[in-house]
């Protein structure tokens, strides 16, 4: 059964880069690798490095823009959702710290983390549109910031060619559902893991099962990102068609249905072999990645901000965001402006 | 205006602790604290260590026991949801990890991780309730697992007294609501967050914003739990009378209504003082932290389970579940069984 229309409307968007652009030529360099090697094997010209601002600052710049750009205050914002995939301390929340930094305006709000690795932007949207269907609150922003730089092993070429910092904000409000469907909102979303592939993309230390405490006797390797891009496209190859016939079945949707698809920027080479794979239109199939490179959960956010912004997408357009995670996840989902 | 109940049935909750009992005797030894001051200045009697099993095996042995008190199989599960505080690792989220543990079964299904530290339990029974009512998925199980032994800095006397590991399972699903708002389900909900507190509860290191790599030129501190009690009661002291006021006169709640208050058993001398100072009555309110510490996020969760199982709470029953977490928050959520 399809799901009923969440009704919503995206207040306003913001995005954020930190320090300044680093070129596929300063990746060479770092990383050891032949001149050339960055551009002609991950597309990415540039991505930003932060050179000391951090994940929660970053954030609330984001938060800042967004409000601006929704003519909005702090405290018409009735909760700050972090939809990071990273942490910026294990205690408190991300959404808590940001709340911190944005100051006092915050206090009384909700503040709360959500975590699905590059997906945390769909699972928010898709866990904070049912709490406004629902009536909880009214109005929330969701906040991905990524430093993504901290987390490179300069041995893996593949990883440091591909990851970027940035931030993303994307304020949503309630609206009166219209009937019919129509009307803007959440028209559907899908989720699922394939923990078999948990191992393929991951951060092994840090958390309670290598604590920070174990550096010295542990390898620095095990504290950092690493990545097995073959195994996670192949994997990726095998689920997605799958995944978005269920999807577009449930639904009746084919690709024509959307204006836009902006898949999580995750590779762009892995994402030109999906397209084709999937049968997506290329004009419609959204890349941005050779600018920022892929920013983990900031990536889709990112995408939908700059796809506003530019007019590519306007009230009333219909837009897949689709993406992969760690996890190994996919997510998919349908938002109507 | 009072939330629309949002009607799910708890269907088998397990909890789990790992290691063995540790007494305060030992806390005193380990701490070089006085004889007898760990028993005194806590009341914790007994909590668990773990002596080598991992946050997601504890999890997953949670899972299963709620599984089995269900009488389900694990393909009968929709989402697997980590409430926890603390991560097992950065990368990929705790709920994934903790697919891959259960085994095959879990292909497929939803992962997602919600983190409001300590209040993770009633944050996700908020989030996941709005997707049972809105139809994304029937059935859930939400897992808090917790090893707050490996963070702890045994120069600060009053977090390892208090704290322990632990894990607890909730499986929750779907339901018909009832004319009226009868029937069990979530009743109301109410959180909000005062960053002012932030720094009261906090682990500094480990994500990135001090990443695990700067350990050689950080203070091992960094990387370990510390709170300042004192200043957390304070606040807690001064927030918690407005916030249970504005609670039970939007839904016209009283003490009285509750067959049962969990609070979150942060620590038992707070408890005490703050359950008089709120006018709960004694007997209503449940007091298990002499025998398994607080355990962060599983705690509440730890609460229900013992209350359903030696037959405090039953069908019928209306619970009031409410504490405080790092943030500084507040969460309080009314479930009725």
């Amino acid at each position: 059964m399809p799901m009923k229309k969440r009704a919503l409307r995206v207040a306003g968007t913001g995005m954020t880069l930190p320090g300044r652009p680093v070129t596929a030529r300063e990746i060479d360099a770092r990383a050891g690798l032949p001149e050339g090697w960055t551009a002609q094997h991950s597309g990415v010209l540039t991505r930003h490095f932060s050179d000391g601002e951090s994940a929660i600052q970053l954030g609330a710049r984001a938060v800042t823009e967004a409000l601006r750009d929704a003519g909005l205050k702090l405290e018409d914002l009735d909760a700050i959702v972090s939809v990071s995939g990273t942490m910026h301390q294990p205690i408190p929340s991300n959404a808590a710290l940001l709340a911190g930094e944005l100051g006092p305006g915050t206090e009384g709000m909700r503040t709360f983390d959500i975590n699905s690795t590059c997906l945390g932007f769909l699972t928010g949207m898709d866990l904070v549109s049912a709490q406004l269907a629902a009536g909880s609150f009214r109005r929330a922003v969701l906040v991905a910031s990524e430093l993504a730089s901290v987390g490179l092993d300069w041995t893996e070429a593949e990883s440091c060619s591909i990851l970027g910092d940035g931030a993303a904000a994307v304020i949503i409000e309630a609206v009166e559902p219209e009937a019919g469907g129509i009307g803007p909102g959440v028209a559907a979303a899908a989720f699922g893991t394939w923990a078999r592939g948990a191992a393929l993309t991951e951060i092994r230390g840090g958390g309670s099962g290598q604590p920070a405490g174990l550096w010295e006797t542990s390898r620095p390797a095990d504290y950092l990102f690493h990545m097995d891009g073959r195994a996670v496209f192949k994997l990726a190859a095998e689920l997605l068609p799958d995944f978005v016939r269920t999807l577009f079945s449930k639904h009746g949707f084919s690709w024509q249905d959307f204006d836009l698809i902006i898949p999580h920027q995750a590779s762009l080479t892995s994402l030109a072999l999906l397209r084709r794979r999937l049968g997506i239109p290329e004009e419609r199939f959204m890349i941005y990645a050779q600018d920022y490179g892929n920013t983990i959960a900031a990536s889709i956010p990112m995408g939908l901000h700059l796809a506003m912004k530019s007019g590519r997408v306007k009230g009333g357009s219909r837009v897949l965001m689709i993406g992969t995670s760690a996890g190994f996840s996919l997510g998919a989902l349908v938002l109507d402006l």
